[in-house]
Order: C-alpha cells, then structure tokens, then sequence
C-alpha cells in the first residue's frame, strides 16, 4: 500500500477514539449520554434539512463537513461542557495541540485542509461558520427540550448562560434563533432554567463569547 | 412556529433514534457495538477523504449525504447482519415500510429528496452510490481488522461471505478493493475467515449480491 493511502487510513482509524467522547447532552427518550461522533452526525444531517434558514447562502457540503470533523480534536482534549468555566479556561490551548497531533496523521495536503476548516469554524467569521455554530448549538437544545430540560436541570444552568451561549445561533439564522428562544421561555417558565427572559439583556459580549 | 419547519424538527428529532440501532461490528480497541449513527458518520468523513480513489469522478457531497441517511430506515426495519440469511430475505420489505413512514415526516419536496437519495443508494447504479457502498463495506472492515477479526471469528463467517459482500467495493474502488483482498487473505491466514482466498471463484453473482 502507497504512503499516503496509508496515512489516510492510519486517520481514519484514529477518528474512531471520537465515539468514545462522552458529551453531557442525552439522547431523546431519557436516553444515555451523547457521544461527539453521534452529535455530528445529527448536526451535518440538520445543515442539509435546514439550509434554507441560514442568515446568509451557504454551501451546504462546506457546513456538513465542517459540523463532521469539528470536535476530532476532543479525542485528546475530550469535551469541554458549554457551562464549565474552568474547562473553558484551557480548552482553547489543549485543542490546539490535539490539532496538531491529529491532522497531522493525514497527508500534508488533507491536513492542511482539515486545519483550515476547523479553523474556520472556531473563528466563526464565514457564513458556513456561523451556520454550523448555530447547528451545535440547536442540536443539543432540541434533545434536551425534548427531555424536558433535563441536563439544565442537572447543571442548574441559569438564563443568562444558556441565551448567552445561543447569540452564535441568532449569527448564523434569524429563524432558527427564534424557535430558540421559544424552546428557552419555556424552560425558563417551567423552572428547568433558573433566571428570568430578561437577563438576556445581562449577557456581556465577553460573556457571550465564551459559553 | 411554520408548519414546515416543525416538520423538518420532528424528523431530525425522530432521527435520533438511530443512535439506538446497534450493529455486529465493535469500535476499535475492542470496543462496544457501533450504532449506525456513528457508522454513518465515519463512512461520511472516509468518503471525503477517500474520494480520490473512486473509480469514477463523484460528487463527493452527493455521497456525503447517502452515507448520513443510508440507515435511517433501521429505525424502524433494525439492523441486518451482512451474513445473516433470514433477515436478508424480509429486509427489503421491512426498509421499505420505514421508508414510507420516516420520510414523510418531512415537508413533501424534502421527502421526496431523501427517498430518492436512499433509493439511489439502494439501486447502487450511480457513481456515487457505487463509492457510498464501498464506505459501506470498507468502513467495518477496518474496524474488525484492528479488532484482529473479532467480528468475523464470532460469527464463523466464511471467506466467500465476506468476498462476496465486499464485492460491491470493486465497483466503487479498485484500489480500496485491493485493500480490502489484502485486509481478507492476512484473517484468512490468521484463521479469523473461515475457508481459503481462492473461494473466491466459489462467489456467485446472485449470492454476491445478497452478502
């Protein structure tokens, strides 16, 4: 076998570790945790059912392919929780590592590639970006709703970190923001988020930015 | 909330679900059971980053897609072992069902969307479905090898089975199909394949096509 066939299979087989990286959003149904290839399946799945959302025209295989390889780097620096302030705090330096040791199993061509899609879609600056962001974002809220709001509950996530999590949504579709909120008042009103509605107007950028 | 967006939510709510349908094949490192959530997911990054070894030029997000939804129907209709003889037989009947009834959850154009790009795959007489089988078949086959055969000794499974399965991955890719002969003739070697390299002649087209 050829050098870079090699290389791409030796990647392919290391992806694999992805279905063992536990997310804290459960599956419908009061199921078990999610795991991160799961979640991305779900998310490229929804780009293609709901591109006619996105804010801006969006090449649609970019989005999905971007949702596909978005949380590879947490093989190594497993995942982060949206609402763990301490995690957060380092995530950006382990998956830069993760990063570098992963693509690289790839040919010099493909893992460049690879780095500069999932660069895109941290610096959250194209409109397939923006989109994808908002498919992370709607897919775990859409399981817990659909859960009634049982990982909030279990985290006592409050509003103010759940809305200020879900501006990333407003940035890549208008549409999908508003069924977010809706899914949000709900929760609020039924006290399986603490807070109120109103706080959305107490999330700082800052704030926004990192949960 | 548009009565079509709520469509589109209740299927990729309904979806979920797949992440339940577990399969023979186990992860690497001697893994769990794969569900078809996380099959398809990886047959999705391989056929991005396979691509260049397709017998013929793909649309590569064509066979993204077929890959992300090819298993949906098992929601309904379960997973059936490649050498599993009587499932094979009310297999097609049971899909179809699921078929009609998962699909249809989504507004019309979009059902109409899917259904064709399933039964493409199915049909197996494009490009794209040609190289959506290899992944198909590929995609297990890498992960039993790292397994040292696990699955294929569980089941006694026999080298015509597995040659005439992997059959359909010729037809996408000579090259991942020389792979795949190397992969078959080491476990037969190992004794991990029951029978010799040379059942291969043995493999009937019919009996190809049903394994």
């Amino acid at each position: 076998m050829d050098k870079r066939l090699a290389q791409q299979l030796s990647f392919i087989l290391e992806i694999d570790k992805e279905k063992n990286i536990l997310r804290q959003t459960h599956l419908s149904g009061g199921g078990r945790r999610e795991n991160d290839a799961e979640h991305a399946w779900h998310m490229a799945v929804m780009a293609y059912l709901l591109k006619e959302y996105a804010n801006e025209p969006v090449d649609v295989a970019h989005v999905m392919m971007m949702c596909l390889i978005h949380d590879i780097v947490e093989i190594d620096a497993g995942d982060t929780y949206a609402y763990d302030v301490e995690g957060l705090a380092t995530q950006k330096a382990r998956e830069y590592a993760a990063k570098e040791r992963i693509y690289s199993l790839l040919p010099e061509d493909q893992a460049r590639e690879l780095t500069a899609l999932f660069d895109e879609f941290e610096a959250n600056e194209t409109a397939e970006a923006r989109f994808a962001h908002a498919m992370d974002n709607l897919q775990p809220l859409l399981l817990n709703d659909s859960n009634d709001g049982g990982d909030w509950r279990e985290h006592t996530v409050t509003a103010s970190q759940v809305l200020g999590r879900q501006r990333k949504t407003r940035q890549g579709s208008e549409t999908l923001y508003d069924v977010t909120i809706d899914v949000i008042r709900k929760h609020i009103e039924n006290g399986n988020i603490k807070g109120s509605i109103d706080d959305i107007g107490d999330v700082q950028p800052d704030q926004a930015e990192k949960c």
